[in-house]
């Protein structure tokens, strides 16, 4: 899958200290690139920032054009994985109008900043299942948009917003539609980190009861392992074909009920399921569900079983 | 067309003072309406102004998230046409940023006030054909969106937002996507007026030589008479399925050469055409045309022929 990927390549991979962009740089590093190029917003810089030096961990708000231009200018990227957006899925008024304007600057100040500097660096723009009308049967690349929440809007007017800049400017740029994934490093608030550190907070205490609280157990998601995610992205960006569109998700939905009992079994402990209302979301989708079709014939599929990639991400919250 | 009007409706149109907004107001009072209130962006109110009580005038910025609020619940309006948007496509990086920031706030600030107040209201969302990624066949509502300019992404971006708030509080929301429209009042810049005012500015003068500047005369366009996309917006607010798009256009496109054509004939004076480079734009779609079938089986078809409709353009122009 790789046969196209040259390791003179310099890569900026923005939002590269996050979740999944912390999972790409082990990826790339692994592979041998050398020339990788993190943003991070603020100078916390976690797990990448003890994989890469210095110089090329850059502290930086990218809603800022001429710091973002300046920087295009001293590292002269030839890929640029661009993975930064607000994630906050914030209900008040005020946080719409900023989750929406936020990742539009950051979108606007990538693009112009690229036109400028390096009009030939490919880019990977990475969107979200969450862009669809949600439907319960697998999505296409071709199904209606329609998000159901600003987060959503906001990702969907940032690959409008690259769509544009590929038509008008020729970028050449290609679109991920990201489903649900899970493993080492995931924030907080996500269900399997969730469950993940609650379970093993469990184990670590002796007392008698051992409960978890858990929301809407009905809910079927693609879930996919978060190392599974990067190698698509990799794929992507090496063999993806300028101005489409691809699904990045496993193709199979499991309930959140499901999962939870993986979860329990792989610690082997007695744990009682305490369904809390507080923990359901005011609109939430009975199914997720990628349609995987065209990325797997770029030659992608997920290589770890979801047993072990949920005992890997178990033991990351055991021991952190 | 209009059997589920009621009299009794309370309209509230933002952007009311504008092109098709104006075209709307003349149908709504030739219907018998009493209740129209209209939003202006400042003071200017034009045509509207003089056909209104200054009661049911509203000069009001629609950012201001507050006093959108108080003015909906000082109408309480029964029914919203939400026509307004800044229409500029500007090519600078901070016109981009702003066209999206201010339609995204505008289109916020309209969905907040009325999720607050008037849950219940019907609301019409105008769209755009540029939302669409051009194609040289009919459009069709399931095609893929993909806007080539920043004033399309913004215009998605209030599409999607809209949406949401259907989905997320049940807002009773029909979306339409408009082709291009023309007639009386259309401001400059628009190919049809532009041609109107040149041809009845050469009608008026006594030199020998007429020419006529013009930019590309090989793009196909599906041109629809402002006083039909009126009476299509009223058929979407009475009959329009909830959460549904609809293609507002005629289904018929004209080259602007053809269109050209037509205004020098209704005048029947010599002019020479004479393209002018300058004229064109950066990126430019060769066909936009309409698959206006969803809203044709609503009933509507355009009942003014192409040739009246420019003849009463250019009148209008003649005279202003």
């Amino acid at each position: 899958m790789t046969s196209s990927t040259s390791h003179n390549d310099t890569i900026l991979i923005t939002g590269g200290t996050g979740f999944a962009g912390s999972h790409l740089v082990d990826l790339l590093l692994e592979m041998g690139h050398k020339n990788i190029h993190v943003t991070s917003y603020g100078t916390e810089t976690g797990h990448v920032g003890k994989l890469l030096p210095s110089s090329q961990l850059h502290p930086l708000d990218l809603t800022d054009f001429e710091k973002t231009k300046q920087l295009l200018a001293s590292i002269r990227p030839t890929q640029i994985y661009q993975l930064a957006a607000l994630a906050g899925v914030g209900s008040s008024f005020s946080q719409i109008e900023q989750v929406i304007a936020i990742n539009t600057k950051i979108q606007l100040s990538i693009l112009t900043a690229a036109t400028d500097i390096c009009p030939k660096a490919r880019i990977l723009s990475i969107g979200t299942a969450l862009e669809y009308q949600p439907k319960e049967t697998a999505l296409k690349e071709t199904d209606q948009l329609g998000p159901v929440n600003p987060y959503g809007v906001s990702k969907v007017t940032q690959e409008m917003l690259a769509y544009s800049y590929h038509k008008q400017h020729n970028l050449d740029i290609v679109f991920s539609r990201s489903f649900n994934h899970f493993g080492e490093r995931q924030a907080p608030g996500f269900v399997i980190a969730d469950f993940s550190k609650q379970i093993t907070q469990l184990s670590k205490s002796n007392n008698g009861s051992k409960e978890i609280l858990v929301g809407n157990l009905e809910a079927h998601r693609d879930l996919t392992y978060v190392k599974d995610i990067a190698r698509a992205y990799v794929l992507l960006m090496n063999q993806g074909e300028k101005g489409e569109v691809y699904n990045v998700g496993s193709g199979v939905t499991y309930s959140v009920k499901e999962i939870l009992q993986k979860l329990i079994n792989l610690r082997g402990q007695e744990i009682k399921i305490v369904v809390d209302q507080q923990r359901f979301r005011p609109i939430d989708v009975p199914i997720v569900l990628a349609d995987n079709s065209k990325l797997s014939q770029l030659g992608w599929q997920p290589k770890v079983d979801i047993n072990s990639a949920l005992e890997q991400t178990l033991n990351y919250y055991q021991n952190n």
